[in-house]
């Protein structure tokens, strides 16, 4: 992060900056105890903080005999990042401030449209829209988290992913949405970005590992435990729309068959409505390549107002996606299972109840622990308030970008000292 | 560890030892270099390992320039651990010294044979013996890593599975083999045991993100990402035996349809060449409850000398095995998938060369990078080998023992600062 709006970079400013994010109010007495630093570090970079305007002080607290002491919070808007959710039909845009908070989304048509070229500099001008409205200067916003479906390359900051979105396929989307918007960006997978970010909201309880099943036009999933992500080898990690459900089943376009997202995702359920006589027509599905979230959010509207058939279709996809939610949960010893992503938007509850139904049955969660469905707190905008966290959080525990083989990372991965695996 | 046996307990003399473990010889200069800690801690702490006898002086190096360096080693028979294996059919008896090296072993029935007391009795009589065989002083000895199958109590140090061990679910298994053998225990999952302790050994790329199938009487797995053990809410992670291949398929005892083990398992292969008419004979299977590792072995001997029907039968095996390796790559983004355990000792190439096959044609390996499978080093010992890694890396980087909700756990979870999660 080389620009003028980035934060101070040693690892106490981040470590009490994110102290004072999580306890809104705090003295500097608590934060001595909280952080394990000295009393006269804490001075120290509180002082820093406070001429940066990143915080302020905020009246004093009852004390327990002695002075009363000083309070301290966050400064909001003295900061703000940046998340955009890249999907092949849709694409969102949010800005976040410095405590986490939405102040402002838009959306608009996904990479699925235009040309790669076309689709970023679109995205710049909703963004510079966006900040507009919102009143948001560019000096304070401290990078853009660029997050969409993997696989993806997070060090060359590609898409490895063919999948409808051919064009897309090693394009050089982190170094051209750089060029274009002249802000700092960070790539990386849109259901982790969902996964952390439903922590960093408070969605999940801090202690919990739990996978979060994100579902847009594809399917993804990520896993946080205890506010680390698990990343894998190269942080391709719970690809959970490709795991098999029959290994004899349908070929599926990844090679593999049976999986999850062939049998259960959006376009798998539409092209089901397009085969029930009538269907299509009563729901006014167009079945065209780009319009699968429209499509599907008719289907989920339906089955929430008690249409027998959309539901049905819904209930059978929930039955595939509660049954990769069971591996999911064994492999991963997992507390919970968050689902997030616009096509969870509206169906989400028909989703949830089906899957905890299934995962409460399950030798799991009989000998070992119950795994609850929770849904998104973020609903349809949850990877893209997740891609402004991760920058955010990234800023707040800053680490050395460097992987074990040496290579330099620039501003991807691993992206927070908080992420997993760390070297021991 | 309460005994006084221990190591030096300061985090630093874990460091340092861990070092000259891992350099086999290293100078005093290197050791700052390596660990970051000042010129003068290191001269303390050798001195005080050189005063504990963990290490010794290795004659001098060829210097740069300057005056040569003295070099420091471990002294490997200074400290000793144990690994006890515990399969329904059989258990495996380990010693290891303080540099990995495997010092003595012995077998004896399973618990599946007698009642869990009289098998802990029989444990500790087996485990005298081959101390004194060995020539290993009990003084010297830290502790003993047991494993067995999941799921599992750490915190309680019980079993919680009842399949096929229905008297050994919640029986308190650490307590008693502490109260027997007066030495520490710490309880883990067998799969998770070979899994890093093919780690400590050097079977695989430090750097390297690997999945373990282990396969003794039944399945388990698992998953290592840079020496750190991802070990989930409550360690009971990658439970692979029970992921299923078939939502659809056949009713396992878990509860779940179309498990992994119940298709896959010796037991399933048993059962099916028993159903091959004259192949029992031939091949001398008894059939009994406790004799699943001997009738596979049998099996396997067959295939490998290129009888027919044991071939198919290993192969069609393999298959499952292979299509779970895929989802396991694909969630835990592995670079390798490591074979071992008893039912791999002997057919392992046939499984490796099926499961490698398989992989290579994947989605994740064709977008992604490819995913190489490989035999365990230590083959039929490595769940025993890797409880004795557990407690000499335990000792190496020990932590304070506590979870996040503050709640003790004794000797038993997390057993490293190595492992995963790490709350950030």
């Amino acid at each position: 992060m080389a620009t003028a709006t980035a934060l101070s970079r040693p690892r106490t400013h981040g470590i009490v900056l994110d102290l004072i994010r999580a306890a809104r109010t705090i003295s500097r007495v608590e934060l001595v105890e909280a952080s394990g630093l000295t009393g006269a570090t804490i001075t120290n970079v509180v002082r820093e903080l406070m001429d940066d305007g990143l915080i302020e002080e905020a009246g004093r607290a009852e004390s327990t005999g002695g002075k009363p002491r000083t309070l301290l919070r966050l400064r909001a808007r003295a900061r703000f990042t940046i998340g955009v959710q890249l999907d092949r039909c849709s694409c969102t845009i949010v800005i976040i401030d410095l405590a986490g908070q939405l102040v402002a989304r838009t959306a608009m048509g996904g990479a699925g449209l235009r040309s790669p070229r076309e689709t970023l500099i679109a995205v710049a001008d909703h963004l510079d829209a966006l900040m507009d409205t919102a009143d948001v200067q560019r000096s304070l916003v401290l990078g853009i988290g660029l997050v969409s479906q993997g696989p993806q390359d997070l060090t060359a900051g590609r898409l490895l992913t063919g999948n409808h979105m051919g064009a897309w396929h090693g394009y050089p989307l982190l170094d051209e949405l750089e060029a274009i918007t002249g802000l700092p960006v960070l790539l990386d997978n849109d259901a982790t970005a969902a996964a952390i970010g439903e922590f960093w909201i408070g969605g999940v309880e801090p202690a919990s590992t739990y996978g979060c099943i994100y579902m847009a036009s594809g399917i993804g999933g990520g896993v946080v435990s205890r506010g680390g992500v698990y990343r894998g080898g190269t942080s391709n990690s719970v690809e959970i729309g490709h795991v098999s459900l029959d290994i004899d089943g349908e070929l599926c376009e990844c090679g593999n068959h049976g999986c999850l997202e062939h049998y259960a995702g959006p376009e798998a359920v539409i092209a089901r409505a397009t085969r029930v006589p009538g269907l299509s027509a009563r729901l006014r599905l167009t079945g065209g390549d780009t319009d699968t979230l429209v499509d599907f959010t008719r289907i989920a509207r339906a089955a929430v107002a008690g249409d027998a058939e959309p539901l049905r279709l819904l209930q059978e996809s929930a039955r595939y996606v509660a049954h990769a939610a069971i591996g999911l949960a064994s492999l991963f010893d997992l507390d919970a299972v968050v689902l997030a992503g616009q096509s969870f938007a509206t169906a989400g509850s028909i989703y949830a109840d089906a899957m905890q139904t299934q995962l409460d049955r399950t030798g799991f969660a009989r000998d070992v622990h119950p795994v609850q469905v929770l849904l998104s707190k973020s609903g349809a905008d949850a990877a893209a308030i997740g891609g402004a966290v991760l920058v955010l959080r990234s800023e707040l525990t800053p680490r050395d970008l460097r992987r074990p083989d040496g290579q330099s990372l620039r501003y991807t991965y691993p992206h927070s000292a908080g992420d997993l695996p760390i070297t021991a």
